[in-house]
């Protein structure tokens, strides 16, 4: 067990390091003066080769092979598996076309940013239609035996989650999220908080709220940032909010959301620190924690009653009539262009959408220079109305322009995640609603830590949701709380 | 030259490491959460792991042969300069030792804090006189021909700087610094600042003395922490302050200080960041810049008056007569045991004392049994009345504990050459006093900026202050604007 024990020691060191580098992110986000950005680049990028040649370091390569079949103990063999499938990944990128990535998605980037603000596709084009060519290649040097190109890119966002089984579990949402949308279509009376919300009743009353759904900030903190994002696994994990003085769901909702990413990664085992297991096992599942908390508990009617006299006694009138008002400006749908800024009901065609996209995309049914009319159809099909400028469409998100496919679907997974998790959650725990209107999470916080989250990357992400809840995830939990919430 | 550019490529990551290393100790006293102090621990540990052993690469010996004897251009030859020594130094220290000091001084220190509120010498002794017989390991390793063991170890903080050397500039310093002490000592009636000064006035107008002073906040940052410093190099410079709020002082002279450190860094010249010239080039050239920044200018008779009525401003009465009784709060003299509290008299007493003590200790002309007795002898015959408590002698430093001889002296020094570059900067602005009236430091930092401070590392530390000067340093300096300040 020598090998064993210096290829964890090896590990260990490389985890710390890239932990690191997430407080540099973090840093860059919230701390950084606006003059370090170019020095920070050039130490992020130091920082990244050190990783990088670590996990590629030869002496990986003899440990695992040294390990080869050996019998371990299943933590020990979590450990191995994905240290082995990190070793296979990065042995199989040609460096020059992660260079050339790198330089791209860079580029890529900015031109994003200027296209986005002109309004200008067939200028993006070009920066996007590289991004798909070295991300094909990327595809075809990862891809193993029984895997599509596509396959290949999703499975660094959800391992061994396959396009097909995505599509399959994704094919039962569509149809009812879009017939349920066009039934509720007349929502052009639903409420709005009206006055203004300072700023510091607003960060109070989202570190009360991030304590209540279970935060700890011994082990965190909080901050403000353009984009709310968690970082950091072990014992210092961060989230970051925003606050917008006239619109305070905006901060108490991000910070909800960002506990729920905060707390998978402080309830893991103790002892899985800075070990592949110490941290979220995908993207998916994480992202199933996060709305979870936001949405199932953070937008529940009984959890809605609690808000509103917590909110009422900071902020005092809101232009509301009551609860009932309050709990259905939480929950109000309205038309919209922008995936970040949908309700429960629609985010998720939004993220198919893109899941489509991207799919024939890499299975080469769609060429990029048809992407823009490929994604205005399909918006007009499901929303029912027209894209009205390219900002608002094949522009609006960051993703593709960083080479980050694969990733929309994760959002989806989560969400579809959530919905089955709140089903097993509601069967364990017939009292919740009691517990929600007091504002009192523990019960289904603990719950969540204790049947997903403690476990890390222990289980496959499958599994990880399956054993949790007692029976497979299934679109139809998820669109079952919504026909119900939504209509009932 | 295909050595020189693949050594400074290898450097400049090296930097880039340092200056993330240098991140995490801000982000240590300022933001990371209580809890996340063992994992933090263990990623500075990996990190410096990584630095230690590029530091250490063969590569680098092989491309420093490579480049010996040969002719470069001053800008290189100064950074041969300084990757030369540092090779030869992390070279000739023993693993082991490195270890073993970091073992011991990690014990020390938390055995320091224990016996220091214990007002235990005895229980301290095994730990200090453990820690010496390491340092005095280190030194004989470090040494090289001509150096004593304790030059060894001030090298490390004052490069090319010898014993012998600072023991004659400081002998000028002490009698007259003790005589002066001796006349001044009737000071039971310097006026203190009565009131209390709310924290956000204290630090709106820190932030405003910090501009004043040149720094850039474009490129550096200002937070609270319990001890005041300064931290990065290149366009990364934070520095932190704290707030007393019964003390204002302690929070704007702090600032003033740890700004003239922050200056330094800012204003090397641009090319050198991340090369062994793109920071400070001793402790003592910094000290020597924070103590300007802070006594010389800030503590200054005109400035004092700008800044008297900028406090009135913001916090009406404090209690005093006027501009008179402010300056002499400001410049106040009291008997006390404490360095850190020391004013511009008697602080270099206090480290003169030390210096002296560590000079004796690595010399063999005293025992660490014997060291409390030379303290409390010392002191008594310096300041004129004894140490009532271990905690108020030689306790009172955390330095010995970490093993840092050699480091005293380097306060002493900068405030030597402080008094010579302000003799200088005197001679070269004739009106600065009428610009200090008014708070405008521009053509005083200016002066420092482009005579000290923007050639980091290119000279020696000698050089720096010599050129800048125009003559050779010399303890006289200091005396006569001691001597002309509080008895004029």
């Amino acid at each position: 067990m020598q090998a064993y024990q210096d290829l964890m020691a090896h590990q260990r060191q490389t985890q710390a390091l890239a932990q690191i580098s997430g407080r540099l992110g973090w840093d860059q986000e919230t701390m950084m003066p606006q003059g370090a950005a170019a020095q920070r680049a050039e130490e992020s990028a130091a920082l990244q080769t050190v990783i990088h040649a670590r996990r590629t370091d030869p002496c990986v390569g003899d440990w695992l092979a040294a390990l080869s079949g050996a019998d371990l103990p299943p933590e020990a063999a979590a450990n191995i598996r994905h240290i082995q499938r990190d070793w296979d990944k990065a042995r199989r990128l040609p460096a020059d076309l992660v260079a050339a990535l790198a330089r791209q998605t860079s580029l890529s980037q900015q031109a994003w940013a200027q296209c986005k603000t002109d309004e200008n596709v067939a200028g993006f084009l070009p920066f996007l239609t590289d991004i798909i060519t070295l991300k094909q290649q990327e595809a075809a040097a990862l891809q193993t035996p029984g895997q599509s190109p596509y396959d290949a890119l999703i499975d660094d966002y959800e391992p061994m989650m396959r396009a097909d089984d995505l599509a399959q579990m994704f094919a039962a949402l569509r149809p009812r999220l879009a017939d349920l949308r066009a039934r509720l279509k007349d929502r052009s009376r639903a409420p709005m908080l009206q006055g203004h919300f300072p700023k510091a009743a607003q960060l109070e009353l989202s570190q009360r709220l991030a304590l209540a759904f279970g935060y700890d900030l011994t082990r965190g903190r909080i901050d403000l940032a353009v984009h709310p994002f968690s970082s950091g696994s072990g014992t210092d994990v961060r989230i970051t909010t925003r606050v917008d003085e006239a619109d305070p769901f905006n901060c108490l909702y991000s910070t909800i959301h960002e506990v729920g990413h905060a707390c998978y990664e402080q309830n893991i085992i103790a002892d899985y620190a800075l070990t592949p297991l110490g941290q979220g096992v995908s993207m998916g599942v994480h992202e199933s924690q996060s709305r979870i908390y936001e949405n199932q508990l953070g937008r529940s009617r009984a959890f809605c009653n609690y808000l509103y006299r917590e909110m009422t006694a900071r902020f005092g009138d809101m232009g509301l009539s009551g609860a009932d008002e309050f709990y259905a400006a939480v929950n109000a749908l309205r038309n919209g262009y922008i995936r970040t800024e949908a309700d429960e009901v629609q985010y998720n065609l939004h993220v198919l959408l893109r899941f489509d996209l991207e799919r024939a995309l890499f299975e080469g049914d769609l060429s990029p220079a048809d992407l823009e009319a490929a994604w205005n159809d399909r918006f007009a099909a499901d929303f029912g109305f027209a894209v009205d400028r390219p900002s608002h469409g094949l522009l609006q998100d960051v993703h593709w322009s960083c080479g980050l496919f694969g990733y929309f679907a994760t959002y989806s997974l989560g969400n579809l995640y959530a919905g089955s998790l709140h089903k097993a959650l509601r069967a364990h725990l017939p009292d919740l609603d009691s517990d929600l209107e007091r504002g009192h999470l523990t019960g289904a916080t603990d719950w969540l830590a204790q049947r997903v989250q403690r476990f890390g990357g222990l289980k496959s992400p499958h599994d990880t949701i399956t054993q949790a809840c007692g029976f497979a995830p299934d679109a139809t939990h998820l669109l079952d709380y919504l026909e119900e919430k939504f209509t009932g």
